[in-house]
């Protein structure tokens, strides 16, 4: 058993990271730290682990070194975005190995973190060697890397329904149009106005629209590597549910394709992959399928004479979004299986 | 005070049409049919509505001589598509006007209705001189109008979005992407698996996407007659809410324009309307501020160095999508103000 | 036209208000006040009213001289608990009558109001003269009021459903239980991780149960008038919709009754009440069919061998219970019918 | 591992039974049916489950038989009420232990089904020997049983909430009042209007009140085995989520109790209960702490001056309430501890 701690456990992706790590078969839940519930029993702070009266929540100023003493192997960083960066080389002194879920080390380049997240990084002399965890298009071996880089859950989305066409070459220089829902817990848990249910209970809305919203670093990103340099419009909106993204995206091609060719290419990409799932046959992804699930179902679609993917992709935001595909990453570094502790289903009735 | 019946009251654009009718002030219910309600008071049939106890419902056989002999001067047609064409010249025959809410007669030529609703249009004489009843596009004179043909639901949130842009001739012959999420009312009100609480009340589902939804007709058509030809790539999805409309539509231009030429251009083409409001400052529309109100709320943005144009739309699926704009269209043929009896404003919560 | 002001203007119940002032034929909105939106139009302060442009929101130091020189004759006092109770008199003296939503003036003993609101009453002098606006229950002539005191959202729900056993004298001393579920809106407008949708969207949370909600104090007073001395036993939720509150009343009988007795008797009392529909045929009242609407539905029940009557109740929280109700005052102030203005019905998708 | 069959599986409950069998570290499902996806690979069957691409969905005429032929030794019979009752000696016959989720087998007197169930039940020579499985108050050795009856949802809030209080002779004979509401998914999975998100889903509606709701016949049954002959008055209601119960009892007692014996009844009651937690320090039970959990969370208060004891009472309808507690007796059918293969945390954000 690899014994954890989780920072920031009481925000959404903190939760969610506890829930997998309490049923994974080689994960023990030893500490976790939230800024406003320190002192309590995790059962407190978290009424739906009502079994966990004996752990009890660190404040912020729990160091690594006190966890390390306790035991801690491996540390899940839910903390928000410019918040761990500064943190990381007292984690790697102390011996923890880090996947971070926040935003912090995903982007390379230290000069993109002002452009995108309006911060100067605290520790650019970090970021080129830290692995990006999308775990698809990550081949690298991570049993030894002591810090890996949890992609966003927008980015996830996309870029499973993006690499195939661009790492092929399909795509064009035109802009790649993307819209994308999401569940209200991709705001998080802080109490907002625009987050209350009479606001967003019966709601639709568009925000950081165009060329705003952060995910389009780490997107743009990942497709240069596959070579591809359209520029990317994305616009997102919070949509009434608490969990889920859909993505729709539009990729204009270089030269026509046919719909079995673009199947094909999909299909084959990911046959191996038990966390992706092309559907066949006419089928499109819907977010209820995913929910509660570590899965990404895709669905592709020739249009405008073969001159248009789209693609359709659904995901749970807090879990292939963040939690499970985190924990898919600590599986790596531990040198497990993708798999493990992580159910491929989800539930009918969510 | 004009005298309204209503076919197909129990579902939701008849029960809307309804609600609007009773709280109008020149117009008066007097007559309403729906198959399965028959010989029903509407105070039954539609429990919102109990103090209807004395209208009763009457079956499909109530043919139009006899809500003519009852008064009946103006109809809303509120039937699924394809259930009013033929009984089109019956009721011109019998001196009651209408508002045709379905599809029937959106399309100016028949060769499109077995292409966009496979059936073979009984009554094609008709088509060419019905009016397209989208309200702040169509300056004809309706008073002497027999039929008005009132648009869909997403077809008026795209052509409110696209109009000004492809009118003014700013839109290459690239795809134009609309990406569009709807309320579950858009579904009509039968009952479906899909359309349960338990499936459809925490999930996202596209369907009928890229170029298979009807919608395309009418919203090409219109283009068309603002001299667009750039092929339409739709992408409806469903929503777990009841009502409500937002869509996202990514016009590519044929030459760079400015954020203010944008903003300038719609502002202006819409000052004088009152059911469409352009919003400024950055704000973008969200559904929750048209729930209830059969207002449009569009937001421009100009992306890709100019060369696109993002356009935001908003609308309340059931009024200014469906029977507020047929009330809007009953009103021109009266000859009264667009407004009369349409609230501009919505519910604050909802 | 009489002009209107509305204190806390905001909130839902002073938005609501808003809506109603909008569409009714013989009230004008010229005055509106709220702490956070001061300065700012309507129409931004509340964007579902975009017509607004031209009414600006008053901060909290607006007096009520000031409103009453721009003209104002009407207030609705939307405030929270305890904020109006010590301007009342101010309002008096300058004139302006006053509809006050908030539970400051529904207390007839000043000596309640520590026990039941952890407050020295500041105004106590005016406590046994203001009216308690329970419409269907108080047949005071309103138009010479200067004050009246709106009913509490549940125990409107309450009240319909009890008085009439109660006034016949059919209720014994065994405690009332009453379990009632109310939408999120009556937690208010203020952002809570409590009504977070990702809290609140798929949960029924039991709070101030049994005997600490303070609605038992008009409730009793009530009660007490109709010469029940019952205790009231009273168990509230939150319920995962926005307005709505649906309360279920189990009365213990002193003597058995029939289930026909039982029906003529509430059929009887609100035979001429344009509101309060009681149900026929085994009939029950669902939250739906009053939504967006001033109506209570009940329904009756005899149970236990006729020993106890069980009692449903179903309003909009946000109309009957609220804003609606108080409109229904303001309708007897100024010596109108009680419907003007008022739809009796609702939305049938809502 | 036990290999299991599950009749009925893409009903709401039978598709929760699956989940938990997929994740059951003992159990391994071999077989299913389902009238309208027989054929079907329960992938597409149930498309949550995608890696079930090789399980192919019996129809209504596999016969017990063929099942064990298959290996089957372990059924989980999730059918309509009234569809096992006949089948379950065939079972018997061929060697299949069965644990059925309906009605069938709840009650021990064959006269009651014509009364609660209106049917005469096919084999009532199994009624008296089949246990009822509310395994908190259930301490038969179940490693011999063929035939387990599992408890209804709405019971098992009901019971756990009543059995202590009954149980130790407090409560009187006047009748106990027990408010519910329940998420739409105890319905069922038919396609209904009443089911259908545009009416259910801002809505809260009694049915089936007052002496009407079937699940009486087993508590009151239970009730009577612990010495108590209160009669039962029982009003659930539909609220707007998918999954959940909050029950509330209102129980008059023989003679007052104060809090802090109420508090340690139920403690103590279920101290060495893994399911049942009974909440201290004034906390109250929601149902978004339980959902996706085995577990009941319960919380006592006194009042009416010691007169009358509240409980409230909170479970997953579709685990504790249906497949959770199935799971949980077929645990102990198979000498395992309770907690095998069930989760006792929930998820935060759901």
């Amino acid at each position: 058993m690899t014994r954890v701690g989780i920072l920031g456990v009481t925000g959404y992706t903190g939760a969610e990271v506890a829930r997998l790590v309490l049923q994974h078969p080689a994960l023990e839940l030893v500490a976790a730290s939230a800024r406003q519930a320190a002192g309590q029993s995790l059962a407190r702070a978290l009424p739906a682990f009502s079994q966990l009266r004996d752990l009890i929540v660190d404040g912020e100023d729990a160091t690594p070194a006190q966890w390390r003493a306790r035991g801690v192997e491996l540390v899940f960083a839910c903390l928000p975005h410019g918040a761990f960066a500064a943190q990381a080389p007292a984690y790697a002194a102390a011996g923890l190995r880090v996947v971070d879920l926040s935003a912090d080390f995903r982007l390379a380049l230290p000069e993109l973190y002002p452009v995108f997240y309006r911060m100067q990084h605290p520790t650019p002399q970090l970021l080129g060697s830290t692995p990006y965890g999308l775990c698809e298009w990550n081949d690298a071996d991570l049993t030894g890397a002591a810090l890996v880089a949890n992609p966003g859950c927008y980015a996830t989305a996309m870029l499973l329904a993006m690499l195939p066409a661009a790492a092929a070459g399909w795509v064009s220089d035109a802009p790649v149009v993307v819209t994308a829902v999401s569940g209200v817990s991709g705001a998080g848990r802080g109490a907002k106005l625009a987050t209350h249910l009479c606001e967003a209970g019966n709601n639709v809305a568009p925000y950081k629209v165009g060329e705003e919203h952060a995910h389009r670093g780490e997107v743009s990103q990942m497709l240069g590597r596959a070579g591809c340099a359209a520029p990317v419009i994305f616009n997102p909106h919070t949509v009434p549910m608490s969990r889920g993204i859909a993505a729709t995206v539009a990729l204009p091609l270089r030269a026509p394709v046919t719909a079995s060719q673009a199947q094909a290419l999909y299909a084959q990409r990911y046959a191996a992959k038990p966390f992706v799932q092309v559907l066949e046959g006419g089928a499109l992804p819907e977010t209820r399928f995913v929910r509660g699930s570590n899965r990404c179902d895709l669905a592709v679609r020739v249009v405008n004479q073969g001159h248009m993917l789209l693609v359709f992709s659904c995901i749970d935001n807090l879990l292939k979004g963040a939690a499970g595909q985190a924990v898919q990453n600590a599986n790596r570094m531990l040198g497990l299986a993708d798999e493990v502790g992580l159910d491929v289903g989800g539930m009918a009735c969510a």
